[in-house]
């Protein structure tokens, strides 16, 4: 029987060049957060665009930028009259309109801001990350509204504006608009196939602690020929971060795994079944030995360890040749990867309390991030739902992830909106996310468009 | 009774101004050697304020930068038929036409090539090292010249155009003309007075073994989501780092310590004699506590401990804020201070063997620079000559310094010339040398003028 959902999937592939004007435009609009460029512009634009697709859409302020939220069944939705809109089920969409940083520029074989298409993709900053994410939702809206004349569910959209600047003003705006941002189940921002086009459904970020540290042991740098009596910055932050972590890779932080909420058995059962990207990953990187000689079981496995690595450091000299000098200031960050059940505020205690005891007073640490994991159950039915709709569209299984190494801002929705939380979307290993020549497959876009609409036609469908 | 001496000295003060024009006039030529600037001019121009000071002097080639060569006794030059010309005595200057360069450029407060007077300094880059120590030396001898007709020993120069570089092509060149530079005394390129208006003379300086440490471990760079797997360059150089020497300040290289000749009787009576500068040192780099606790005897005994002096490190991301990369490669740099006894070759391979056997057969070790120590006997009657006429100019005796932390090429000249060395000159605490408004005192110019015209009377008086 040629359903609904096949006349949606029709009108998606019908209206492609529609939506690609619609992330042209957006794509446009440089909205670098950390630089606070085109953040007004692109907010408006995304409100826009929301409106136009039936839903009653706001720019709301926070304590940094904006955040756009739309809700499908509020005063001025169209939606709010459709024959089969529905309240008793809310679905929520979080995205964000704002971009990384364009450079290094001359890496770019089009101009960032100029959307161009070439081979079967198109290329500018955010087309992938995450203004593709955010327009192939709002096509599937429009779809779904097309041809069924309305939405089969309450659906809600938060699209903030600091997400690649680690979403400092997230936790307040959720914690403060609960009521408004009630929901029963969320879609991700990003979402996509794997390298062997495999759709992916990722269930849990970790945490994160991320820390500068600074040492200074003199006023300024000094000729290395007094190293006998000058302390040197450079030795003092060495010793200091070989405290942390030895070559057997155990964090030395007293107290570091404490309280450590080891993954269940439907975690294990989906890690096992997940395709391992062992050997992609090692020719990739052109790896000799993974971290613990990890391999098979063990490589997959070893997303549950939390990490402690060393981001960046510099001191003294750096450049060509010898300079001799003693180092009067050094730096280093490191970021420290968080499991389920580890807290950043508690490791801080203890990270400063362990260098305390160690004989370190002198080393500063400063937090510049902090974040909890956050995870949904496996056995959650939206996540069924999201892997049965996601075979439906790509014809394979979709692979599901009880955790991965990254960390976003999943654990607040957890948290305050107690929601369960699935990935899709038109994302493929070629979107070179953060990084020169960010692209977006137009068919990958279309199968996520496909696959957002029917998630939302088969969740609004479910027991009514 | 008013000898030639006082002639002489007179001499040098009347002259000053043409000395002065000499040393702007070589001050201006940008000769600095790392960027192979102005090296022919420079060279050029020594040798012609050589020729007109007497000197039969000559541009050699090198497998570098050229050296200025120049004999008061060989074909040429005026000395050879003046009256007091001796040849069974030879005295050989080293000194350098090349300077470091002159950036950060905006910290000058006159543009470092264009040579100005201020409050009785003249500032630019060079005038202090080694230019002005260079035309300090040339101005004596037109003295001593002018005022007794001739030299009373014979005077050679060795001027190379790589000291700032670490004067690679200078140990084949003393090699290949051993016969040419043979001497009996060694005026060495530096030297002046102390922060409280001593002469100070300096007997031996360290050695140094350079090397640069690089490690890599990835193609590129990670996102550090996968640092449980992905190996971490930084981390691997920490603990390289780590293994050489701990906190405790004691090297951990087998066999580094090995084969060290300790200071004799007379080098100790030497540095216990020696005003500290152990309270200067702390206000001026607002030391809290310098290695090891050291503090009097201790703090200048501890010039003879060798170090193991991180010059800087750089890896990942040093910028601003946070960025979460696991680093592909890893960099850092060292200096050894080597004492007598020890060879920079021979460490080098203990440090490669050492890293070898502690698991970092990974860590690429690039050797940029070796010397050894050099040193002069306290009780070398050249040596006695250097202190007495320092007490004799500047009304209060000499310092005696038997080592000096830093480093240069004296082990070539003691080992291939085998001269006894010491140092004199125009040189103070205030000169800057390497740093932005390098300067030379006009009054301490006068100075080491007179003290070089008189260690050279007394020298070539001795035993005649």
């Amino acid at each position: 029987m040629a359903g609904p959902q096949e006349e949606i999937d029709r009108y998606i592939e019908d209206h492609l060049p529609e939506s690609l004007d619609d992330l042209k435009r957006l794509a446009r609009i440089p909205s670098v957060s950390s630089k606070s460029e085109g953040i007004a512009e692109a907010a408006a634009l995304v409100a826009e665009l929301l409106g136009q697709a039936g839903f009653a859409a706001r720019v709301l302020p926070t304590t940094g930028h904006p955040v756009v939220y739309a809700d499908s069944a509020a005063e001025g939705a169209k939606g709010k009259d459709g024959a089969s809109v529905t309240d008793d089920k809310t679905l929520i969409c979080y995205n964000h309109y704002d971009v990384q940083p364009p450079e290094p520029l001359e890496l770019w074989e089009s101009p960032p801001f100029e959307p161009t298409e070439r081979g079967g993709r198109l290329y500018a900053r955010g087309v992938s990350d995450d203004k593709g994410q955010l327009i192939s939702r709002i096509a599937a809206m429009r779809a779904v509204r097309a041809v069924t004349g309305g939405l089969p569910a309450r659906v809600k959209f938060l699209v903030e504006g600091e997400e690649e600047i680690s979403s400092p003003s997230l936790e307040p705006f959720i914690e403060a608009n609960r009521e408004l941002l009630a929901a029963d189940a969320c879609v991700w921002e990003f979402g996509g196939v794997d390298y062997a086009g495999r759709p992916q459904v990722v269930l849990g970020l970790r945490g994160i602690l991320y820390v500068e540290f600074r040492v200074r042991t003199l006023a300024r740098d000094a000729h290395s020929g007094e190293a006998h009596n000058l302390p040197n910055a450079a030795w003092r932050l060495v010793w200091a971060l070989a405290s942390l972590k030895g070559p057997d890779e155990r964090i030395c932080i007293p107290g570091f795994y404490d309280g450590i909420a080891e993954p269940g058995e439907a975690e294990l059962r989906l890690l096992e079944r997940m395709p391992s990207d062992e050997e992609f990953t090692r020719t990739q990187y052109a790896v000799r030995a993974f971290v613990g000689d990890h391999t098979g079981a063990e490589y997959k496995r070893a997303v549950y360890k939390p990490t402690a690595n060393i981001a960046g450091f510099g001191s003294g000299w750096q450049g060509q040749g010898s300079k001799t000098v003693t180092p009067a200031e050094a730096l280093a960050k490191m970021d420290f990867r968080l499991v389920p059940g580890q807290d950043p505020a508690d490791l801080t205690r203890k990270l400063r309390a362990h260098l305390d005891a160690s004989g370190f007073a002198d080393v500063e640490v400063r937090v510049l991030g902090g974040e909890k994991a956050g995870t949904t159950p496996p056995d959650d039915p939206f996540v069924r739902l999201a892997a049965r709709t996601a075979e439906e569209v790509y014809g394979t299984p979709a692979i599901l992830k009880p955790l991965i190494g990254g960390t976003g801002p999943t654990w607040i929705f957890r948290s305050a909106l107690g929601t369960p939380i699935v990935t899709l979307g038109p994302g493929d290993p070629e979107s070179k996310a953060h990084a020169p020549n960010e692209s977006l497959s137009l068919a990958r876009f279309a199968q996520g468009t496909r696959h957002m609409a029917r998630l939302l036609m088969a969740y609004g469908g479910e027991g009514n």
